[in-house]
């Protein structure tokens, strides 16, 4: 038995007879319909050939393989512009704009990210990795063709999981009062990266339902024009219906229902284990294991699962990515209503954890650094100034792991720690983030962050606190002299070596300092310090710009004392290793102890 | 003839014999329904009582009389807990509620702030300045009830404006999916702050014009129940609709049509003139002039407007608070289609503005400072990542003319200075910000932020640049040594004041810099300023904690240098004067040169 479905059986042993004779849209246009639907299946090869080796979006591709030729074939790319929402179902649109090679020949994987990216083609109309942005974008685009008089469709490709993010409504309302050419293809999956959450999923089903016909109608009564497509794997089918609407005068929805993970049994059977592929075996849809190691998601659902299962007052909320901190459907199902996922919808996820605590409920939001980038409003007005006293908990705040630009967290510490009234914890090893988020809890007198650590799961060195309510005191771990180390959250570690290495070279101990609070100043420890102390180091795995360290610097800038900040330069930085980041930086040990050795 | 319309009319010599009596809503219970018409008069007599004095939003709470009445009459506040939307229409709330007196009596006018605040009164559930934030706080306090085993109902109220807000959206979805008890008044006055912009507004017109009965409904299409009443502005008809709602045990929507401003001729008529009303002569409607100095808001509505008549490609966009900017309804007309107004929408208008440039327009975005903390993300990703050539300005990023803590900005730049790839302009005076701002147009390289001056529009005192594509190039206006003072964007004259005030003390000429850049750290000119002077003093019109000053200090850290900062603490500022504030953090010449005296 093969797990392999439909058409693209027959293609095992793959040449990519089309797929290597397309260098650009061009080439898409002039196949048959007979060479389209090899296309199609050489294209789910091509994918197999990548996802299988190195990982990669899955379902999502799979599942927009018509659509896209469909829309290379009908539209002019890049006259006409796409702009796909999310941009992690676009394989299949680079491999029929000039870049295959990526996935089908193995010596080429590094040529491409994961998103568009206007670097790598002028088919890729911006660099995108945040969901639900590409409707607003799409207008602009229309809006500017027309002021500076260019021609030309533009189309905005956006799942259904991305239609509940605010910044996709407030794109889809205001595109309902355009007067121009847009297209907005809605690629209906039925499904976000979990399952969809949110009462427009009852309408979308209605429409899928009705052919597109019920009266009800989301898209309709934002005042947009509307047309549905129930075939939406079927390249035949799509082409009719956007040629239809290619060069239309005025703004349209077309509805387009397709199956995630289509040509794979495993992804079309489970689309949320499937969403995401880490290197598979092909034939028995068994993934590669990196190892059992414990993980700061597994330890964070298992935490919250006791919590829950004796504290019905406790609501474990997410923003439609549960996987990142373990709340898979087991857990999930086991905290029953007590488990919130709002869809991606994080402005209204941090509102509502107010709304949550102000009437006796002890929410605790979890998400990724990156995609808190939403709530800044959110976590200054609903919660900050309202001292609701909200958790919020962000994954993958860190240069550890780090991937494409689109999807690192190293602005979380600039971002929040500035914010009145919020307190900003970066734990530096498992029992203290466990200890800090039950603190955060349990109290009742402010918002709570807390950055979990990302250079791995590691023990306790010294002495982990309890309670936390003595706002802004940090943990003297070593007292020394003339040297204090003061190393945040998962740069411990690193300050550690620095303050080892500084004690080891000059004979005298070294302060080394656990600061807890990324948010606030121990502005009487420094004062203590400062009589013995002369150059204090900071650390911290974040942009150095508004983080923790500068608050330092600051505070001590008008004494004679010296102060280094460690942490990374202001930049996006893309499709660069953490360690090269690092070095960049000069936070590694021997080079920080350099400067010191200068600085004394 | 009297502008004062309907009923009103003879309640000029008003006693507030009902009103008086009211301590709390358990008062309006006890009224007939005659009263009941009399206490709406009595009410409006009040707001005028306040609005013609002291001014405040007038439009929004003349239309919300009756509403307001109907709701403390059916529902049984705090137990039932009410959540406004912006919280700008709740004079009749507070008066309802123990605060009539800071309405009827001009002894208390300070007793209140503009908004719902829970340090006023247990009825005010959250302390709101921001708008479409109501409904994901009503999903919170109704999780939290349930969860914690409460009883009652959660009622948000929100206005026709406020729906167009991505965060609205996102808890009108997410209500979809809730089976619990939440009631969702929306107040449909017709108008937001200008008028509606948005396709959903054809939608609330067409349930309005069909009495509720189109099959088009933008709230059934997010799966929440639905009901229509058409007279918003009767109290007896709205007690019978909340009546049949109350104790309801699932979302739902209440649609009420209010008219905005009613029973004042003036605001009935121009909606916009009269959403927010300073001090006015009732009888004649003409309002108390300010002086008529030049104001920033007119020098950029005037240089946009003549910039739009030569160049068809820039595009001036607001998210529905054009007045803020100089943009009344004849600039608007004037600029037709280059002018967009994208609705309470923020995030949209920075994506869109995004998708401008990257086809060849030219978009300048201008909105309040406070409402910027929206586009955290869609600056870092949608416009930073992608370069695009968008420019945004910033109104009242400032402690001068600062209200509530809801609205103050001075948050903006350790919001946005910390953003990789973003140019954050501060000029100093008013030649400056139209030579930053035709730059930025001009430009065709990186996005920029630009914070209007808030210190009165004064001339330029130093040469003006044209060009400022050498990045990050501070202006030496006065060259010294020993101390250097570094003034940004509008306390630049404070800090032209500090220099002098050095210079007189010591003798020696004083080094005084115009930053320019709030963005960057001008390392070359720095190091080269190490060489004669010993102290640094930096001024800025923001919180300190990730501002600008604080990456001097970092920059300096290392080097026998010393630098002082000056700029706010951070916290919420609430209720407090400029002037107050300024002192509390010694943000005066004379405090800023004893400092230097003590650091020399």
């Amino acid at each position: 038995m093969t797990l392999i479905t439909g058409q693209i059986e027959r293609m095992v042993k793959m040449e990519y007879k089309i797929l290597n004779n397309i260098k650009g849209p061009e080439d898409v246009k002039k196949l048959s319909g007979e060479q389209l639907t090899d296309l199609a299946a050489e294209i789910r090869e091509a994918l197999f050939n990548r996802t299988t080796k190195i990982g990669g979006h899955f379902g999502p591709n799979f599942g927009a393989v018509e659509l896209t030729i469909a829309l290379h074939y009908v539209f002019e790319s890049p006259k006409d512009q796409f702009v796909f929402d999310v941009a992690h179902q676009t394989y299949p649109h680079k491999m029929l704009t000039g870049r295959a090679s990526a996935y089908i020949d193995d010596a080429h994987f590094g040529d491409v990210c994961g998103f568009t990216h206007p670097k790598e083609s002028e088919h890729d109309m911006f660099y995108i990795g945040h969901t639900s942005t590409s409707v607003s974008l799409a207008t602009g685009l229309a809006k500017g063709r027309d002021v500076s008089g260019k021609k030309g469709n533009v189309v905005a490709i956006i799942g259904d999981g991305s239609l509940s993010g605010g910044e996709a409504l407030e794109g889809l309302d205001y595109a309902g009062e355009m007067n121009t050419n847009l297209i907005i293809v809605v690629n209906d999956n039925e499904q976000s990266i979990a399952e969809n959450h949110g009462g427009l999923y009852k309408n979308l089903e209605q429409l899928r339902k009705s052919g597109g016909k019920c009266e009800l109608n989301l898209f309709k009564a934002m005042g947009l024009d509307y047309r549905y497509v129930e075939e939406g794997n079927n390249v035949e089918t799509l082409i009719k219906a956007f040629s239809e609407v290619k060069d239309i005068d005025h703004p349209t929805v077309v509805h387009v229902h397709t199956q995630k993970g289509k040509g794979y049994a495993p992804a079309e059977k489970d689309k949320e284990e499937w969403h995401y592929a880490i290197p598979f075996n092909r034939e028995t849809g068994e993934k590669v294991s990196f190892g059992d190691g414990e993980s700061y998601g597994d330890i964070f659902a298992s935490y919250m699962l006791d919590k829950i299962e004796k504290d019905k007052s406790v609501v474990c909320m997410t923003a439609a990515i549960p996987g990142v901190a373990g709340l898979y459907p087991d857990v999930r199902a086991r905290m029953g209503e007590n488990y919130v996922d709002v869809g991606i919808a994080e402005e209204h996820a941090v509102a509502m954890s107010s709304g949550i605590a102000k009437n006796g409920g002890k929410p605790v939001f979890v998400t990724n650094a990156t995609f808190a980038q939403r709530v800044y409003d959110q976590v200054t007005q609903d919660v900050g100034l309202n001292s609701s006293a909200a958790t919020i908990v962000l994954f993958s705040s860190s240069i550890f792991g780090m991937g494409d630009a689109t999807h690192i967290g190293i602005s979380a510490m600039g971002m929040f720690t500035n914010i009145p009234g919020i307190v900003y914890l970066s734990p530096t090893n498992r029992e203290e983030f466990m200890a800090m988020l039950d603190y955060s809890i349990e109290q009742n007198d402010h918002p709570t962050i807390i950055a979990v650590p990302c250079d791995g799961v590691n023990p306790a060195k010294y002495e982990v606190a309890k309670d936390y309510s003595d706002i802004g005191k940090y943990q003297v771990c070593e007292k020394g002299s003339k040297v204090a180390v003061l190393a945040l959250g998962d740069f411990f570690n690193i300050g550690s070596e620095v303050a080892s290495k500084i004690s080891e070279k000059s004979g005298e101990k070294t302060t080394l300092i656990n600061p807890r609070y990324a948010s606030c100043v121990d502005t009487a420890l420094l004062d203590e310090l400062c009589k013995d102390h002369d150059v204090f180091v900071t650390l911290e795995d974040g942009i150095l710009e508004g983080g923790f360290g500068q608050k330092i610097a600051s505070y001590l800038g008008g004494r004679d004392k010296k102060v280094l900040n460690y942490g990374f330069e202001k930049r996006f930085y893309d499709g660069i290793s953490s360690q090269k980041v690092l070095e960049m930086n000069r936070v590694t040990p021997e080079l920080i102890c350099e400067d010191v050795a200068k600085a004394l």
